[in-house]
């Protein structure tokens, strides 16, 4: 039993799947501490019951798909797509309170979204902007990882990414990016962090982006926008154009333009699922970019990855350590307190009012 | 340290070891949360004694057999089969304090039984009967597995059948028996589940066992009859007799018979030692067939195993769950309360009167 | 996170490292329960620094060495040699607050030594004495490995050495020196334990290097003289020489030395790093003899370790066991007794008086 307190809001959509992971057979995925079993029905819809026999606990997900029933695998209960069990073994009668947990679920922008929270607030337009995932004049591919670490370190991971010139060093950092002025805003839900690396030499990686799908070489505008959807999503939109030709100013028409996208689901307080995807706006037919891409990326963030498990390992053994933040944890910051709003509205407290945090310098 | 409280009464012979695998050197087991150190002296008869030395707590299994001794493999110290010190190094005089516990041992029906409880009380009449496992009339064999699970939900396992039809689809299971009538009974420290099909086809397994043993091929009635002796050991009686040839009368003599034989230790609170065997009475002398019976219910009882152990994890992470019981739980429900009662009387509690358990339907 | 209390005084001397171990690299070390990482400044001398960056904990450790300062993996926060943060990504001014705990560090008898303790008290005088380890009238070679186990276990096995008729019965060990009387004696940091055997057959190991060195063979009188210095460095002075050439009066000139250096430094309540070497003051030059000696001592080491580990679980598994003592236990008592003064006298208590503590016979 994990007794530390969550940190997740429950009255959110969660991406728990790929599209394409679930299909006819059941799939186990914890979500926000819950154990939930995901399957397709035969009409195409996705159900999500709690994982665990209303008999003797044994989770669903070692049972079987009979239609859109699921068969459990110890004693043969059968419960249907809204989670009603409709067959006991050896008896006529169902005891009326035989039924297992159904958690609302939808699939938008190539992920399956579950809300694990009260079913009755699950309204489908929060389910946060990943558009360009799904999107024809947009070509995507990703995958999903397991980290094990509080999926806030995720955001805060994206959230900055001077981090880029340390971590990533070998492939996409420079120390540029660690010392270009940025801008931080906020809203109700979302925080933007803006970053304009103007008539910059542009860094190999996209120095070769805009010379495959442009012709063009020589001095770039480089940005970074990166847009924080609580509680765990991050759209970040990253590019080059030639130096002088617009794009600050709107016009990115000369230019390339990518999109990393990030929904980061809690599993527990100290695992999380990361989903992610590299979308462009260029070159949208050539599968060889996009398996470049999507194995360039996974292996960078496989670079975040130890680095985030390091940093979990060592803020459980410093439990009650206070953190400072520097100027470049603004946008960091503003995800949390927004987190942190969500998840004291639900525990009945007012939304927070804006909370004093030191900074340095 | 495992704080749960322990669901198993101490004053009970306990199986520790197929007789074969104590001999001439130390073996380890931890029965009822207890380690002891297993051996067999020179006259033949076993030992068990706590596996720590007195001295520094090295466990004695370390160590090694001199005679009918045990030498402590750190600093020397020797144990005679009653646990008590004849030897420490550079002493003359031995502290008379200087003793491990030693435990009532006795061999019997092919197994090693230990009392992990209250000497005074060990009663070689109350060992459990599972004369099948060495009768000549018999022909029986068997394993011990270890299983990551309370060794109650063996039991549960065993005292409903029903459960072939899903976990054992694939082999001896079918839906007939999971929609057949039972008898459950009970007596003071015994519960019977009985279940009788007549006039059925018989399963594959059956079909080939009365052909190959009475040449016989037709409808049969078929039996199990499980038979619990608190606080841990099933027997199982099963077979097929030709249909209408009197076997629900009593006279089996056309049939073929066999004995699933269980008994199941708790190593600790949500650990176990498994010991089985299957006893049968026909084709005695075919050692081929012996080894396929034999190799046959192990793979079964592996998909048990993936069962039981899934289980107990669920159960770990719903402490405070409340089962309910359907109709097929009758027979593991005496077996839980004939087991409370044992508990809760060597707790110095009286006897718990019938405990009202909710019920499916 | 560990909650036993700590049995480690502070204010002590603890190897972290042979010298060669630590370069122009980033080393992490557990010392007391801190995290420390090592590294060698472009001049020579030794750095220890906490191994937790001030910003986000990320360990100092996978960050890299830049100069004579640690550059943090994550962000770029750097670290001088004195733990003060001295560049920040993105921000002119320093937060004051920004450094990182330094620890005392020297270099001895090819050892890196660290004080975990208060500052100012890391009197250099107190490194405990191993300097056969650099003498050149001596041959040293040696290792380290890690226990899992309370370093103190450790201590108790050095100061008897009864344990080698057990233990490392195969090389070693035979029961004359369990039986060989002792004497035992301590002051206010040290306990030695005295054994001579005079006149005896040497055993195997020691006829080699006699007969190797002197060309001698004949009985001898042979000699363990275990030198425990508080809290956990044991020098024990071991070797054989021709019977009645005057060894234990003083005169050693016709036999063979040997030292056994011991110093074992905890990383946590329950795990230590062991490090050890063996001197010799014979054959000097043998390059092939030194490489024998490393690896039979390591042999022999495995085989403590097995038993220290089972100890140790024990011990885990009886947390309120009180242990008697023998009389071959009067070395480690003494030395156990220093040990406790050391961390009570830290805690602010008075140093203890004198233990009760029962004796066997």
């Amino acid at each position: 039993m994990n007794t530390t307190p969550s940190h997740f809001p429950l009255n959110a959509w969660y991406a728990a799947a790929y599209d394409v992971e679930v299909g006819r057979s059941l799939l186990a995925r914890t979500i926000c501490n819950q154990k939930m079993v995901l399957y397709r029905q035969t009409g195409g819809a996705v159900a999500a019951l709690e994982d665990a026999c209303w008999h003797r606990l044994l989770p669903l997900s070692m049972g079987r798909l009979e239609g859109d029933e699921v068969v459990c695998g110890y004693h043969g209960l059968v419960y249907n797509a809204e989670g009603r069990c409709t067959h006991m073994p050896s008896q006529e009668t169902l005891n009326p309170s035989a039924c297992v947990r159904v958690f609302p679920v939808l699939e938008k922008h190539r992920f399956i979204w579950v809300w694990p929270g009260d079913p009755a607030l699950a309204d489908p337009a929060l389910v946060p902007d990943l558009h360009w995932n799904h999107d024809p004049a947009w070509a995507a591919d990703g995958k999903m990882i397991r980290v094990q670490c509080d999926y806030r370190l995720v955001v805060d991971n994206l959230m900055d990414l001077t981090h880029e010139a340390f971590v990533h060093g070998s492939s996409i950092g420079n120390r540029a990016v660690a010392e270009a002025p940025f801008v931080a805003t906020h809203g109700e839900r979302t925080a933007v962090v803006t970053r304009w690396m103007e008539g910059i030499e542009a860094p190999p990686f996209w120095a070769g982006q805009i010379q495959q799908a442009r012709g063009y070489s020589g001095p770039v505008d480089r940005w970074q926008i990166i847009r924080f959807e609580a509680p765990c999503t991050v759209a970040i939109d990253v590019g080059v154009a030639p130096a002088g030709s617009g794009a600050p100013q709107g016009d990115r028409s000369q230019g390339v333009n990518g999109f990393v996208l990030n929904t980061i689901t809690p599993e527990t307080g100290n695992t999380c699922l990361y989903f992610w995807a590299f979308a462009r706006n260029y070159c949208l037919e050539e599968q060889r970019l996009t398996h470049q891409l999507r194995e360039g990326v996974a292996s960078i963030f496989r670079e975040d990855e130890l680095v985030l498990e390091a940093q979990q390992r060592a803020i459980e053994e410093h439990p009650d350590h206070k953190f400072y933040n520097l100027n470049i944890d603004a946008g960091a910051m503003w995800a949390r307190r927004l987190i942190d709003r969500m998840v004291e509205s639900e525990r009945g407290g007012s939304p927070s009012t804006v909370i004093p945090i030191r900074r340095a310098s």
